[in-house]
C-alpha cells in the first residue's frame, strides 16, 4: 500500500519554509523585531502579493474570494472529492510579532508543496487558505465569518456603524462591500480543517512539551457595561444625594475580579474605561466599561455571565444608578474534532514527540469553522509566552516539528476518510 | 452721626435688581431655563457688553484690566482712600444655571447704585467687580489669579500646552496674552472684598436658614495617578503573569472611596478615568485618573493626600505595577476675615434674619484673594442644592434679603475701618 509505504517517511522541506520565513518577516518589519501588518494596510496588501506568488510558484491553484481569503488548492483527480483546508491568518496586530498566524500559513503552504512533490495519489483536495482579518483591525475573523456566510448585515453596511473607512480598505485589495455576503462557501464541500498557530501562552514551554492539541476554544462573551448616575459639582453635593456612576462601577470591577476564584478556568478582563462629563470637580455622571468573559464549557461561561450581570445590577443599586447591560458579541465554546485530536496524538506518539492536550484562550478561525466542519488546532510553543508583541518568539526546531505533525495528521485524517 | 441715621433705612431697589436678572438672564438662555455662558463664548461677550453699559448707565467709572475683569468705580473724596470690591463673575459653566456668579454680580452692581444715590459720604472707594473665567472654561479664576498676580507662566505661553485656542478667546474681548501680566492689582490698595453667591449644597434649605456666613473655602488639590502595566492578550497571559493597570486602579479607587468615613468633613472624586490600549481583549497596560481631594482644614487637607498617595503606591505593589502620582494643583484653604463675618452676623440678628456659619466646599474668587485682603462670602439657599444645573434656583425674595445683607455689610465694615 503505497500510503503506508511513503508517508511515515515523508517531511516537509526546513530551508524552503524558513526561506519564506525570512521573506515574509520582512515585509511589515519594525525595528522592534516584530512585524506590523493590521488586515488591508499596506504591509498586509504586500504580504497578500507575496503569498499570490508562493502559491503560484508552487503549483497551486491560487484563487482570491469576495472577503478577500486566499486560496491555494492541489486539486486530486476524483471532481467528486471533498477539501480539506489548512490554514490561518497573514495580518498581525499593530506592532505584532512574526509568528501569530503567519507561521500557520506558511506551515500549510509547504504541507501542499511537500504531498504535491510527493505524487501521492490524494483521497480528496487540499487548499491553504489566508483568512482576510483575523486579529479584527475591522471585524475579527471577517475571512472565517464570511467563509461560513455569518457576516451579518451591520458588519459592513452602515445602519448601526459608519464603515466608510473599512470599505475602502476592502477597495485596496480589488474587494466591494456589496458583494462580502458572496463568500460564503458550500460548507459540505469540506471535510476538515487543521490549523498550526503558536500557543500564545507558557504551558507548553513549561511542560517542556513541543506539540499542543487544543481540546477546545474557549467561548467569549463581550459586554458594555453601563452605570448612570447625576453630574453635580463634587464638593458641594450632600454625600447622601451622590449619585456618583464611577463608585458603582469601581465596586463592580472590584467584585468582578473576584471572580477569578470562583471561576479558576474561566477569563475577565475590562479593558476599557470611559468616564462623562470628565473633569476633576464634576461627580461622574456616567461610566461605560468593556467587559470580556471566557470560558471553555458553554454552560459555565453562561453561569459567568449571569453572575457579572447580578454584580451589576447589585452595584448600581447600591450607588443609586440606573444601569445598561448589552451583550455585544457571544461566539461559543469550539468543540473541535476529536478524531482528528487523536490523529494528532497518534501522529506524536509514532514518532516519539511529546505532546499535551490543552484548551485554547484565544480565539481562532478554527472557531467560528467548528459549527459547520472537523476542526483542529496543533499549537507549537510560545516562549515566555509572549504574544502580540514584538518579542513573540518559537525556536525554529520547534516550527519544524510542528509543520511535520501537520503533514502527517492531514495525510492520516484524509486517507482514514477516504 | 450720618451713617447712624441713613444706613439701618437703606435698602436696594428690588424692582431695578430684578429687570437686571432678567435682562441677563436672557443672554445665553438655554431652553432648559438656564444659561450657557463659558468665559470668552459669543454669550459672555454679549453679557459683558450689557454690564459694561449697566455700569455706565449707573454712573459708575468703567474700566477693563489686561485679564478682562471689568470694573464699576464708586470714588470717595479721599484720593488717598483704599477700596472695598465687590463682585463675583458673569460667565457660567456649560449647560449652567442662571444664579451661579450673576446673582453676585447684580448683587454688587445694586449695593454701589444704592450707596450712590443714598449720598453717603464714603469712607473709602467701591468697586463692583466681574472676575473673568471663574468656571475655568479656559483656566479657573484667570481673572482673580490676574488680579492678584498669581499667573504662572505656562498657564497662558504654550511651553507645556497649546494655548492658541485660549488666546484666540481673549482675543474676542481685546486682550492679548502677553499683556495679562500687567493685571496684577496694588493689592494694599484694597481693604476688603465681600461675594455673595449662592450655596450650591442644601444645608441652608434643610436648616430653613436665608444667610450662609461663610466660615473658610475648602482647600483643593488635584492629583493625575498614572499605573502602569503590561499589555498582554487578555485570555492567554497566565494570571500570575498580569500585570493589568485596571486592577491596580480600581483597588486604588475603592479604597479611595472609603476614605469619606475616615474623612467625614472631607471630599474625594475620581472624574475621569483612561485606559490605553483600550481593546475589550487586552490587558490594560496604563490607566490615567484625575483626582480630586478637599477639605476645610490645611493639616486635614494634607493627611488626606499623604494618604491617598500610600494607598496609590499599596495597590500598585499588590498588582506589581508602576507608578506616577503628580499634584497637579494645590489651592490653600481660606480663613477669610472674622471681622467681615461677625459683621454679616451682627447685620442680620439687627434685622432678625436668620444667618448660620457654614464652611464653602466649592472654589471662588474669594479663595484666591484671600491671602491678600480681607475677604467674607454670603451664601444664599439653593433649592434642592441643585448647581451647576440649568434646574438651580433661588427664591427672589431671598435674593433680596442676600442683597440687603451684602448692603449693610459693606456699608458697616467700610465705617468701622475708616
Amino acid at each position: 500500500m503505497l500510503m503506508a509505504q511513503v508517508i511515515p517517511q515523508l517531511s516537509i522541506n526546513q530551508d524552503r519554509l524558513k526561506a519564506d520565513f525570512d521573506a515574509l518577516s520582512r515585509i511589515g518589519a519594525t525595528p522592534e523585531g516584530g512585524v506590523n501588518r493590521p488586515a488591508l494596510s499596506a504591509a498586509d496588501v504586500a504580504a497578500r502579493a507575496w503569498f499570490a506568488s508562493r502559491i503560484e510558484d508552487a503549483g497551486l491553484e491560487l484563487s482570491v474570494d469576495e472577503v478577500g481569503n486566499m486560496s491555494g488548492r492541489l486539486w486530486c483527480d476524483n471532481p467528486q472529492a471533498p477539501t480539506f483546508l489548512l490554514g490561518s491568518h497573514l495580518d498581525s496586530v499593530e506592532n505584532g510579532g512574526r509568528y501569530d498566524g503567519a507561521i500557520g500559513i506558511l506551515s500549510a503552504l509547504e504541507v501542499l508543496r511537500t504531498v504535491k512533490e510527493s505524487g501521492i495519489q490524494l483521497p480528496c483536495n487540499l487548499e491553504v487558505i489566508n483568512f482576510t482579518d483575523e486579529e479584527g483591525s475591522w471585524l475579527s475573523f471577517f475571512g472565517s465569518l464570511g467563509f461560513v456566510g455569518q457576516l451579518r448585515d451591520e458588519d459592513i453596511n452602515d445602519s448601526k456603524t459608519d464603515h466608510t473607512a473599512f470599505r475602502t480598505a476592502l477597495n485596496r485589495v480589488g474587494l466591494h462591500y456589496t458583494d462580502v455576503f458572496a463568500a460564503r462557501r458550500k460548507l459540505t464541500d469540506y471535510n476538515g480543517f487543521l490549523e498550526l498557530h503558536v500557543e500564545q501562552g507558557d504551558r507548553l514551554e513549561r511542560a517542556n512539551v513541543p506539540i499542543g492539541i487544543v481540546t477546545r476554544i474557549l467561548g467569549r462573551s463581550t459586554y458594555k457595561i453601563s452605570f448612570f448616575g447625576e453630574a453635580a459639582h463634587s464638593a458641594t453635593v450632600p454625600r447622601n444625594k451622590k449619585k456618583d456612576a464611577l463608585q458603582g462601577a469601581v465596586m463592580f470591577l472590584s467584585q468582578m475580579y473576584q471572580l477569578d476564584s470562583v471561576f479558576p478556568q474561566g477569563m475577565v478582563n475590562c479593558g476599557k474605561v470611559s468616564v462623562r462629563p470628565g473633569a476633576y470637580n464634576i461627580v461622574p455622571e456616567e461610566v461605560n466599561l468593556r467587559v470580556e468573559i471566557r470560558h471553555e464549557s458553554e454552560d459555565v461561561l453562561k453561569e459567568m455571565e449571569a453572575r457579572i450581570v447580578d454584580i451589576a445590577y447589585e452595584c448600581a443599586e447600591a450607588h443609586k444608578l440606573r444601569l445598561n447591560t448589552e451583550r455585544l458579541l457571544h461566539r461559543r465554546v469550539a468543540q473541535l474534532s476529536d478524531a482528528v485530536k487523536d490523529i494528532i496524538e497518534n501522529v506524536c506518539q509514532a514518532q516519539n514527540i511529546g505532546c499535551m492536550r490543552m484548551p485554547s484562550y484565544a480565539g481562532h478561525d478554527a472557531q467560528i469553522l467548528d459549527p459547520y466542519l472537523p476542526c483542529a488546532m496543533i499549537f507549537i510553543p510560545s516562549v515566555d509566552g509572549i504574544s502580540h508583541n514584538p518579542r513573540e518568539f518559537t525556536k525554529w526546531e520547534q516550527v519544524i516539528l510542528g509543520a511535520n505533525v501537520q503533514l502527517q495528521t492531514t495525510l492520516r485524517y484524509i486517507f482514514s476518510r477516504a
